[in-house]
C-alpha cells in the first residue's frame, strides 16, 4: 500500500506548525464531513470509509518525507521532529458504506488532536468525495437500468485510482461487475468483457472473426455485432455462429450493441434472435450511456438485458465533484466541549455546531424512513414518547411522530487510532443499499423532482445553533 | 511504484487468448491514440507520456496476478504461462508533453506484438486521457489568468491519483504551483498554502488568529480575510498585523479572498492596502474559479494578483473526460504493412489508416504555425517545394504553401520495450508550452469561436483512405 501521508494541502502543515508553536496542537477537535444540497442529487450513497481507515492506520511521515518538508524552508526542526513521531491517535465515527445519506448530516466525524485532525482533512475528503460521488451515480443508473449494469469506464477515468476506486464505488452503488481487472482482483468482484472492434477488424471478415472468438470461448460467447452493419451483417453472422455452437452442444450468451440507435437495433435484433431460436441470447448495450439515456431507452421499449456504462459513470460526467466539506464543530478545553460554528450570510452555509449524532427515524407500521434527526452527542431518543420534528430554518413546519423506531446512522470506524470496523465484501454493502432503498418511499429517491427527505435538528441542537448565530461569533 | 499490469479491461485478455489460440498474438500491430473534436476544446496540451513509459517498463504479471486470472476460469494454462513471461517489447512514438495538439492527429502510436498492443490500450488511454484533459484545462485557465494560478483541487479530485497526476498536468499546463504536498515532493514543483477558515475560528477573535499566524510565519505572511466580514474586519485586521510585521522589519505577502463578490472586494481591499502603505501586498482569490469566471473578473477590473483554482481545474468540471481513443491502424504480415480502417456512417469517425507521421508546418517569415500535416510513414517533406494542403473532407478547400519549415511532431518514447526519452523537469514542459503558444496566431487558440487550425492529410494518405473507404472493408 502506498504511504499517502503527504497527500495533503500544504496549509494543513503550516497551520500545524502554527498550532505547535502556540502549544495548542494537541487540543482535541471535532470536524464533520457533510455535503451541501445539489440539484442533480436526490440522495447520496456513502462510500470510501474503508480507504479512510487504511490511510489513517498507515499515517506516518517517512524520513524522506521529513527531508522533503525540511527542504521547503518553512518548518522548524522542533516541528519536523514532532511530525516524524506523529501517528493518527484519534476517533472516527461514520456511516457505513452503502448507506443512503442526505445533505447537512455529518456522515463522518474526526475527533483527534487538532494537528492530526487538520492534517487528515484533505485525504479524507478526497476518498469520501470521490467514492460517494461514483457510488451515488452508479445507484442512480441502477435505479433506471436494474441490477444488470457493468462498469466499463477505466479508459476514461481520471487516472488509475479513479478507475480502481471508481469501480469499487460502482459495485457498492449496485453495478453487477466491472471490466477493470485490477479492481476485480483487489476487491474480489465480478469482471466481464469479451471483444473490441479491433478483433473484428483484425480478421478477413466478420464471420471469420466471430468463429475464431467462439472457438476460443465456446462458453459464454458474446459477440460485438456493430463493426460493419448491425442488422445486415453483425446479427446474421452472430446467429450463424450461435447455430454452429449449438450444433456442438453449447449455448451462446448473446450479442453486444455499441453504436447506432440502440432502441431500434435492440428491438430488431431481439426479433432476429428469437426467430432464429435463441430467445435466451441476451442483448448487451453500451456507448455513452447514463441514467437518462437508459430511462429513455426503456421508455422506448428497447430490448436490452444488460448495460455497459463507461465515461458518464466513472467520471460522474454531469457532476464530477460532490463538494463535500470538512468543518470544525468543536474543540475541547480541559475536557469541556466548546462548540464552533462557521457563519455565513447564506443561511444554508451556516454549520451545525458541536459534537453530534444522527438517527434515522422509521415508521413502525410501514417500516419506511420518516426523517433523519441530528442531535447533540449524548442526547437519546425515547421511542415511547412522541417526537416533534421541525424544519431547521422554516421552523413552523412541524410534524409529531408516534409509533416510530430509530437507528443510529453512524458507528465507530477508528478508536484511538485503531480500526474497529470489520471489512465486508463489497457485495454486502451493495446488498445493504438495495435493502435500505426499500425502506424509503420511492418519492424520496426518484430521479426527477423528488420529495425532499427531512433532515432535522433536535431542539437542543437547534437552540445551540440559534444562540451561536445570534451571538454572531465562533464560540 | 505500483505494478499496474492488471490495470486493463478484461476483454484485452480474452482477445489476447483468442489471438494466442489463433497463433496470431505476435503479429505486429500499430495502434494510434487520438482525440475527436469537442466544442469545449480549442486546442489540447498533451501530457501523461512519462507515466505511459513508467507503466510499460514495469509491465509484468506477478505470480499473484496469474493466480487471480486462473481463478476466473476462462484462461488456459498455456496462455497463462505465456502471460507470466510477457514483457512489453514494442515501440512507442509520441508527441512530447506540453505539445499543443489537435483532433485526429495520432499523438501517440504503439507498434508491438498484437497481444501486447491490446493489453496496454486501457492504461495508456487512462494516463493520456486524464493528464491531457487536466493540462488542457490548466492551459485554458492560464490563458485568461496569466501565469499566477495555483492548483488547489486535491480534496475534490477523483481519488489520490487524480489529485497527484492532475497536479502534475496542471503544472505542465502552466500553473505556478500546487497545494498538494505529495505532488510537490514527487515532481519537485512549488507548493503553497497558508491557512483555512478553521484557523481563524480556532482563536478567540480574528486579530488574535492573524497575530498567531504572523508569529509563526513572519516571512511570506498571507492572511485569509473572509471568515467574518472581509472589508470591516478581515482587511483592517490584516493591515494591523502587517504594520506590526513591518515594525519588526518584515514585509507581508498579502491577503486571500475566498468568498463573496471577488471583483468588488478585491478593488476595495486593494485601495485599503494601498492607502495603508502596502502596495506590494498581493491579493489572492479562490473559490469555485475557472477560465470563465476569471475572464469575467478581469473584465470587471478586479484587483487580483494570484488565483487559487480547485474543483473546476482538477476535475475539468465542464468536460470531465476527453474521450481519446486507441484505434488499430495497421498490422504487419511478413514485414508487409496491411493498413486497417474503422468505417462509420459518420465521416468524422472514420479512422486514418496505416502507419503515419505528423508534421507541423510553420511560415518561415512569421514563424507562426500554419497547419499540421499527417503523412504515411516514410513520406518526407521537401521544404524547397511548394506544399499543397487540402481539407480532408471538403477537399476543394486548398492552400499552397511556400517558404515554410516543418517539424516532426512525434519522437520515439520507447524502442524495443526500453524508454529512450529523457525525463525532463515539469517546468521544462511548461516552458515549452508557453514558447510554442507564441508560435500560434492567437485566433487559433482563443477560448471563444476559435479559427479552426488545419490538420490535413498528405495526398498519399488521403488516397489510401479514400480507396479503403470505397472498397468499404477493413483491409
Amino acid at each position: 500500500m502506498r504511504n499517502l501521508t503527504l497527500l495533503t494541502d500544504l496549509y494543513q502543515l503550516t497551520m500545524g506548525q502554527g498550532y505547535f508553536n502556540e502549544g495548542r496542537h494537541e487540543e482535541i477537535a471535532v470536524f464533520d464531513v457533510f455535503f451541501r444540497p445539489n440539484a442533480l442529487i436526490t440522495y447520496s450513497v456513502a462510500a470510501g470509509m474503508e480507504q479512510v481507515a487504511d490511510y489513517l492506520e498507515q499515517l506516518q511521515f517517512s524520513e524522506e518525507d521529513i527531508a522533503y518538508l525540511r527542504s521547503l524552508g518553512c518548518f522548524t526542526e522542533e516541528f519536523l521532529a514532532y511530525l516524524a513521531r506523529l501517528r493518527f491517535t484519534g476517533d472516527v465515527t461514520s456511516v457505513r458504506e452503502g448507506e443512503i445519506v442526505f445533505p447537512y448530516e455529518p456522515i463522518l466525524s474526526v475527533k483527534a488532536p487538532m494537528i492530526q485532525a487538520q492534517l487528515v482533512e484533505t485525504a479524507i475528503l478526497t476518498f469520501v468525495n470521490h467514492q460517494t460521488l461514483i457510488a451515488t451515480k452508479a445507484s442512480k443508473i441502477v435505479d433506471e437500468a436494474g441490477p444488470t449494469v457493468m462498469e466499463f469506464g477505466l479508459r476514461r477515468a481520471q487516472g488509475a485510482d479513479a478507475g480502481i476506486y471508481g469501480a469499487r464505488a460502482a459495485i457498492i452503488g449496485g453495478c453487477a461487475g466491472t471490466s477493470n481487472v485490477y479492481a476485480g482482483k483487489l476487491f474480489g468482484v465480478p469482471v466481464s468483457g469479451t471483444m473490441a472492434h479491433s478483433w473484428v477488424m483484425n480478421f478477413p471478415d466478420e464471420l471469420t472473426a466471430f468463429r475464431a472468438y467462439a472457438k476460443s470461448f465456446p462458453e459464454g460467447c458474446l459477440l460485438l455485432v456493430d463493426t460493419y452493419d448491425t442488422l445486415r451483417s453483425g446479427v446474421p453472422n452472430a446467429i450463424r455462429v450461435f447455430r454452429e455452437l449449438r450444433a456442438a452442444g453449447r449455448e451462446p450468451k448473446g450479442i453486444r450493441l455499441d453504436s447506432g440507435d440502440l432502441a431500434y437495433l435492440s428491438k430488431e435484433a431481439r426479433k432476429m434472435l428469437d426467430d432464429a431460436g435463441f430467445p435466451n441470447a441476451i442483448i448487451c448495450a453500451s456507448g455513452d450511456l447514463d441514467e437518462n439515456s437508459i430511462a429513455s431507452l426503456k421508455a422506448q421499449g428497447a430490448k436490452i438485458d444488460t448495460w455497459g456504462v463507461g465515461t458518464k459513470l466513472i467520471t460522474s460526467a454531469d457532476l464530477p465533484a460532490l463538494g463535500g466539506v470538512y468543518k470544525l464543530a468543536a474543540v475541547f478545553e480541559n475536557g469541556r466541549e466548546i462548540p464552533k460554528i462557521k457563519l455565513s450570510d447564506t443561511t444554508e452555509k451556516i454549520t451545525n455546531p458541536g459534537e453530534k449524532e444522527v438517527y434515522r427515524i422509521y415508521d413502525k407500521k410501514t417500516e419506511k424512513a420518516l426523517a433523519d434527526y441530528i442531535v447533540r452527542a449524548g442526547e437519546t431518543i425515547d421511542e415511547r414518547q412522541p417526537l416533534e420534528i421541525f424544519h431547521p430554518v422554516e421552523t413552523w413546519k412541524r410534524m409529531r411522530i408516534t409509533g416510530f423506531s430509530s437507528r443510529k446512522l453512524r458507528e465507530p470506524l477508528m478508536k484511538a487510532g485503531k480500526r474497529v470496523r470489520e471489512t465486508l465484501p463489497l457485495r454486502a454493502h451493495a446488498a445493504y443499499l438495495a435493502a435500505e432503498k426499500k425502506r424509503f418511499w420511492e418519492e424520496y429517491l426518484r430521479r426527477d423532482m423528488p420529495h425532499i427527505y427531512k433532515v432535522d435538528l433536535s431542539p437542543a441542537l437547534h437552540a445551540l445553533k440559534t444562540d451561536m448565530v445570534r451571538r454572531g461569533k465562533g464560540e
